[in-house]
């Protein structure tokens, strides 16, 4: 039975979407339980007592804001993503999930739970749509700002493990995020990047930009800054289109009539392109489960972010990674 | 009079497009001629007897293709590139155009042109849409891959001065592209860059993935590895969201109607988006004007580069960037 610590409190919009998100995944699977981190009274009031045997609460008054700063996290002790975090370090669950202040969640479980041994930075991972109806892993979209050569070379391994074990993918194609697809291109970084990742069997080489989007990669390895820069760029550039395809739309009658009837197929865009089809983003690397969700979760969003945390859970990816990692500091 | 020099073997598709593009821009503005450097025989057969006042021809015989590396640029002395640019270098001419070998003509153009005093690196700039259908400055997208802060902080002055004295804008809003808005957000270089530019009228803090489309800044910098990225990533989820619509609409046939019904409007959309409409890039910096033309660009793409590097000229922003860069040094 996985057990999987959820913070209630977290997310722009209180723990309403939240406990409805648990409360679906729990009628959609069996195989878990959950623990409801928060305000007791609140979290009583919305949780449907046919669900109570799958369910605990522990109690947490205090709510880090997302205005708080992420390094006062570890200090606030009462609060529930620590008390959630805490669950995970203590082995009382296997994963945590919380869509609070994503920088407190991602500092309290490196620190708390901890590093696999070996592994120098766990890097934040999300999906993204690809061309193909695929998915792309890119890795870090945030977790680490500055990264080193090695760094990125272990991103790419935690990566492989990841798309290999929890996303079942036989063998992952895995590319180095750069400024063009031959083998010298690249900054100093990712360039020695490349070397250390040249003999290893998943790596595909140097990926462009628009190559994140073609289905041709399984896995895209970047910094956190940069992975920022790309996943608000993607969202920038959607939402730039969606607006010009609209404006655009409603100066003419024929237009309009032609974007209704095209209703279906902006819908399907929307689907496959919206972060709640996705669920959260692991953080890789830890010894445990840490799932971070976007603030603007809703109940499908949490649900998928808790059968995210169950499959990782249940893949055994942290031996695996265990394993590579060790492999690497024996050469 | 302005001269321009246009290399006229550069581009993927040959000399046509090239001279076509030439043609339109001599018939639709006066005050400038045009020197095609590359081989005599075949320009003379594309170019229409009653432009050859305003056009002069430079025998090139050699051709530096796509394929070459962008090293041996400098000992092809020969080629339609060198000489195009030879031809700023020694004042015949006031400003190149090339949509040849961009690798090329960027060291060529550096290291023959030679930089204004003070400039450490020209960074390659780049015009972007914007949801408010405006334009937004992007710098650098390829020239210079690894950056430190002073780079930076000169591309966001030299970046503000193009914005005020090519395109016109009264007070351009420069924003530093980052993994968030707040002052505190960066990498190690981007915070040391805030720093410095802390105290520049145009500098308006941070600008995240999503806000260089968002219209809110004019000018975006930053180094030219994640410049390439962002460019690249744009084309990438813009290519990815009409491949979309257009696989799902023929799925059905009243999304079909409704896709032709809107013909326009994703005509508009590919026009807002479409490079030829922009021009080329600028390579900021130099004791010049080198415009770096795509290596696709048809005949609208190079006549838009030519009035680029015509407005390039006529602005005075070299005299604007000595200036500026000479103040920087003195403090």
């Amino acid at each position: 039975m996985v057990r999987i610590a959820v913070d209630a409190m977290g997310g722009d919009f209180g723990p309403e979407p939240i406990i409805a998100g648990v409360v679906t995944a729990l009628k959609e699977r069996k195989g878990f339980s959950v623990v409801l981190v928060g305000k007791t009274e609140e979290i009583s009031l919305l949780l449907p007592k046919e669900f109570k045997s799958r369910v605990e609460i522990l109690d947490a008054q205090d709510v880090i804001s997302m205005s708080d700063a992420a390094t006062d996290a570890l200090k606030r002790k009462e609060s529930s993503i620590f008390k959630a975090v805490d669950l995970v370090k203590n082995k009382t669950c296997d994963a945590v999930v919380s869509a609070g202040h994503s920088g407190a969640t991602m500092s309290l479980a490196t620190l708390r739970i901890g590093r696999i041994a070996g592994v120098l930075r766990p890097p934040l991972a999300t999906l993204m749509p690809t061309k193909k109806q695929t998915r792309v892993l890119v890795m870090d979209v945030g977790a680490n700002v500055d990264c080193d050569a090695e760094h990125l070379y272990q991103f790419a391994i935690m990566g492989g493990a990841y798309a290999h074990n929890v996303l079942s993918l036989e063998a992952p194609r895995v590319g180095l995020l750069s400024n063009g697809e031959e083998d010298t291109k690249g900054n100093e970084v990712t360039k020695a990047a490349f070397k250390k990742l040249k003999s290893n069997p998943y790596f595909k080489g140097n990926c462009e930009g628009n190559d994140v989007f073609s289905g041709d990669f399984d896995v895209v390895v970047t910094d956190g800054f940069i992975g920022n820069i790309l996943l608000k760029t993607s969202e920038g550039v959607a939402s730039m289109m969606g607006s010009f395809i609209k404006t655009s739309a409603k100066k003419s009658p024929l237009s309009l009539a032609g974007a209704l009837m095209m209703k279906k197929v902006f819908n399907s865009l929307k689907k496959e392109t919206d972060y709640a089809e996705y669920g959260g983003a692991p953080l890789i690397g830890l010894k445990g489960c840490a799932i971070i969700s976007h603030g603007k979760s809703n109940a499908k969003a949490i649900k998928n972010a808790i059968f995210q945390a169950l499959t990782y859970v249940q893949s055994g990816v942290n031996d695996e990674i265990e394993k590579k990692i060790s492999i690497l500091q024996e050469k």
